[in-house]
């Protein structure tokens, strides 16, 4: 790309960096910001480095926080005997959202990926390991993506976590709500059979 | 969404106010930052910054310019009797990376778009006018979007150029190179049919 200034092209290429935004896109976004405000700019700028260099991870479950311990681990109204073990912190925000589970969370911080070289030692298990060993867990629920490294990484869970003779789920996967069956792929179809629930 | 601090609200508040990036993209983001090392969110907030604060517009043509006139005005190569009529900067790039134009270039800012709210006044149609008329510039070539705006655009300059007695013209609209005929739309390929070029 024929860059008409040295500033731009340093912005496209920090822009570009961020990941699923390409140069197009980047230069796209630099044009914008030349167009808007320059307050627009500066808070945009502020608010990021805000919330790289001020930003807390609860000791209790890893969780975004804005205190040493986040506000699910504090509150009194959930329940402390089920552990719902995610990958990140936007997965616990998608679970709080469907307001469906009340007990605690456990962030890993990712997910055990052998291409992306992330590995068990990467991920925030041994703390898991000490909470689930602690006595007051009853129930871990695995709820990690259902792919290839969801599946291996909640298979290594449960090796690990299957001594402590804790009860220990997945989350369902089956058709999901509104989807057509005859799109739905074979895979996740024959799950939802072999997976069937009593209608009640 | 159920944000876990108040400083991820903002920085995603921020985040979706970009053009095409919506608050679930901007989630992703903001946790890419928080992954990764605090120097880059330093560095792309202040590429950000010293964009919007430092850069400059070329006093003759619009373009986006480190110095009080951009490279291209200044260039001695450049063949100062054709100006090509663009809308942003980044058609300005796209031009010069086609390496197949040596004339000089003026940026609208814009385009008319009563819509959007942009009418003549609000782009450096003045300017372009004063250009015009300086008897220097023989060829204003009008290189617009091929849609309504672009094309109202086009009308609206023409209407004020002719007067002056310059060649205007319009770049080709046509079936795209490596383009397949049956796919494309009518409309474009009935224009390539009437605007047909002698094969040589």
């Amino acid at each position: 790309m024929n860059f008409p200034t040295r500033l731009v092209e340093e912005a496209v290429s920090q822009i570009s960096k961020l990941p699923g935004i390409g140069k197009k896109t980047a230069m796209r976004l630099a044009l914008h910001l030349l167009k808007s405000d320059e307050s627009a700019t500066v808070d945009l700028a502020s608010s990021l480095v805000n919330l790289r260099t001020k930003t807390l991870y609860c000791k209790e479950c890893g969780h975004i926080s804005e205190e040493e311990t986040c506000h699910i681990c504090q509150s009194k109204k959930r329940d402390r005997s089920v552990i719902c073990v995610v990958e990140d912190s936007r997965d616990v925000m998608a679970i709080e959202d469907t307001l469906q589970f009340q007990g605690l969370y456990h962030v890993l911080g990712g997910i055990i990926s052998p291409m992306a070289g992330t590995g068990p030692d990467e991920l925030n298990i041994e703390s898991l390991m000490q909470r689930a060993a602690g006595g007051e867990i009853k129930e871990v629920i695995l709820a990690l993506s259902p792919n290839m490294e969801g599946d291996t990484t909640a298979f290594y869970l449960s090796k690990k976590l299957l001594p402590l003779g804790l009860k220990i789920s997945t989350i369902a996967r089956g058709v999901p709500v509104g989807g057509e069956l005859e799109y739905t792929d074979a895979l996740t179809l024959g799950r939802s059979i072999q997976t069937r629930i009593p209608y009640s």
